[in-house]
C-alpha cells in the first residue's frame, strides 16, 4: 500500500496538516469534507488557482518552490481583498508517486502554510498530467474588503515591491536574457522572486484602512492596473522613473520585462491623497518597498509619464493563457 | 479577443453565473476572490475534486455530461455530510478553446448547479490537458454535520439508490461487457447513472436527524463502508440478497462490479433500530430506493452473509487511483 493514493494523502498532508489544530476547525483531512466555524462578523473570501507544469512554472522546477508558489498565488489574491488568509484545500494531479517529490512539495507547500498562517482542511489527490489547484480561504470584517472597483479621481497609485523580478528569473531561465547580461545578485533575487514569491500580508490592515481598490499583480503590471481602473470606471497616469524596478529592468529597452511581464504577486492599490503621510510612514516598517508611482484621472485611458510626455499604454498586453 | 481567457470566462460562466445572484454573495465572478456572507449559526462544509479526461470519465465523453459529473460528485460529499450545498469554484484546464464543447460544459454545469441550489463565486482557467477541479460548499448548522465517524453496534446500514449501475455503464462503455448481453433498458439506466449521478439532497434532513455515521459510495460499496466502520471503530455485516442492484448484477459472479465499481454517488449510513419506521416512512416521499442492507457488529472486520454463510470481504479493494 506504500504507493496507494490513500496512504501517499496521509504520509505527506493529513499528518502536517493535523499539527496545532486551531478552534475553528471542527473537522480536517480524512472525511467527505471538512467542517470550518466561521469567525463571528467575518464574510468569507474564497479564490482558486491552478498551476500547470511547464505554464506556470517549468518543467524541472524544483518541487519545494512549486509547494510554496501554489498557496502564495492564492494568498496574495486575498491579500488584494484585504482578507486575512486562513484555511486552503489542494486537489494534486500527479504523474507518478515520488515520493522524494512529494516530500519536498509538502516543505515548500507546508513552510508556505506557516508563513501565511493558513491550514490545509482538505483535498484530493489523482494520477494524471502534473497539476495543482489550490482554494484558499480567507475572512474579513463584515464589508471591509477591499475590490478593483472604488479607485476615484485623484487617488495616488501605490505598488509593494518591486516588479519585473519574476519574468527577469523566468527570461534567465529559458536564455531569453543572456546569464552574463545580469549581474550573480540579480539573477539570484530574481530566481527568488520568480520561485518563492511573497504576498504581502503586512498590508491587509493598511488595505482595510486607507485603500479604495486594490488588486495583485499577477497578469503583469499594465494589465492588471487596466482590470483596476476599468472595474473602477476610471483612468490613470503612472510615471516611468519611479517604477520599482531593479538596474537592469530601469533601461527603456527592458522596461517591458516589468511592464507585461507578470507572476509578481505584488499588491497595487489606490488610496486617497490624504492617506500620503499615513502610507510613508508605514512603509517604513514593512519588509518590502512601498511605491507611490501614480494618480488615477477621470479621463479614461491608462498612460505612462516618460521624458516629459505621455505614452499610451495600451500596445502593452499581459499575460493571457490562450494567447501566448 | 475572442479566444482569450478572459472572454472565455466571460461568455460561459461570469454571465450565466450572475443570475439570480443570491444574498448572501456579496461579491461574486470577476475580481481576485468571491466574498461571501456566512448565514447566522452555520458552519462551512468544504470539499474538493478533481476530475481528469481518461481516468474520471472516458475521453470522448459528452462535454454536458461532464459539466453536470464534475458538480454532482461534489454535492454529493456535502450531502454525506449533511449540508446544504451553496457554492462552487471552478477550475478548468482546456487543451484549446472550443465553443461548442464549452456551451456544452456549461450547459450541464449550470444545470446541475440549479437542480443542486448551488452558485457559482468564482474560478481559473487554464489551457493544459483537460481536467476539472470543483470546490464546492455548503452550510450546517452548528455541529449538525454527520461523518464517517460514529456508527455504533447494532446500527442498521442503509444505502440510497442502487450500487453498479455506473460500474455496468463503463464496463458497457469500454466492451470489457458485450452490450448484446444487457438490455437495452438497463443499459440506458447505466450509462445515465454514470454520466449523470444524482447527489441524494433528499437525504439532508434524514441524515441530520437520524443518521449516526454517513458517506457517499464514490470508491465502491465495500471500500467505502470499509471507511465507515474504519472511522468509527466498529465491523460490518451486510446481506447479499437485500443489496440493491439490477437484476443483471444481481448474478454473484457479476456483483463484484456492484460491490467494488465506484462511481455510485450513492449514501451509506448508519441509524439506532429505533429509527427504522421513521426512515422507512421517510423512503416512500424520496425520488429514490432506501434499503436496510446490513448491520453494525462490535466484533471488527466486515463481512457479507450469503447462502447461509458470511463472506469475508477483506479481497474486495476499492477503486485507488494510483493502483489501477
Amino acid at each position: 500500500m506504500a504507493s496507494s493514493e490513500f496512504s501517499l494523502i496521509e504520509t505527506h498532508f493529513a499528518r502536517r496538516a493535523g499539527t496545532g489544530r486551531p478552534d475553528w476547525l471542527k473537522l480536517g483531512i480524512g472525511d467527505d469534507a471538512a467542517v470550518i466555524q466561521p469567525p463571528a462578523g467575518r464574510q468569507l473570501v474564497s479564490t482558486v488557482d491552478t498551476l500547470i507544469a511547464g505554464r506556470h512554472f517549468p518543467e524541472n522546477s524544483e518541487s519545494m518552490s512549486i509547494g510554496w508558489k501554489s498557496l502564495a498565488v492564492n494568498a496574495s489574491d486575498l491579500v488584494a481583498m484585504a482578507a486575512d488568509p486562513a484555511h486552503f484545500l489542494l486537489a494534486l494531479t500527479l504523474p507518478e508517486v515520488d515520493e522524494d517529490w512529494l516530500s519536498r512539495f509538502s516543505d515548500g507547500l507546508f513552510r508556505a502554510a506557516e508563513t501565511f498562517g493558513m491550514t490545509l482542511v482538505g483535498g484530493d489527490t489523482c494520477r494524471g498530467p502534473l497539476s495543482i489547484t489550490i482554494q484558499a480561504n480567507g475572512w474579513v470584517a463584515n464589508n471591509r474588503y477591499r475590490t478593483r472597483a472604488g479607485a476615484r479621481p485623484g487617488d495616488r497609485i501605490w505598488l509593494s515591491g518591486r516588479v519585473g523580478d519574476a519574468a527577469l528569473g523566468l527570461a534567465l531561465l529559458q536564455q531569453r536574457v543572456a546569464p552574463d547580461d545580469v549581474d550573480a545578485q540579480t539573477s539570484a533575487t530574481c530566481m527568488t522572486a520568480l520561485n518563492y514569491p511573497q504576498p504581502r500580508l503586512g498590508l491587509i490592515p493598511l488595505l482595510r484602512e486607507q485603500a479604495t481598490a486594490a488588486i495583485d499583480v499577477s497578469d503583469g503590471l499594465v494589465a492588471d492596473l487596466r482590470h483596476l481602473i476599468d472595474a473602477s470606471e476610471v483612468g490613470a497616469v503612472i510615471v516611468r522613473d519611479v517604477l520599482p524596478v531593479n538596474d537592469w529592468l530601469r533601461d527603456r529597452e527592458r522596461l517591458d520585462l516589468a511592464l507585461a511581464g507578470g507572476d509578481d504577486y505584488e499588491i497595487l492599490f489606490t488610496a486617497p491623497p490624504a492617506a500620503d503621510v499615513q502610507l510613508q510612514d508605514a512603509a517604513k516598517t514593512l519588509t518590502h518597498d512601498l511605491k507611490l508611482i501614480g494618480e488615477i484621472t477621470a479621463e479614461p485611458g491608462l498612460r505612462m509619464q516618460a521624458d516629459g510626455k505621455f505614452v499610451d499604454l495600451d500596445r502593452y498586453r499581459g499575460y493571457d493563457h490562450f494567447q501566448s
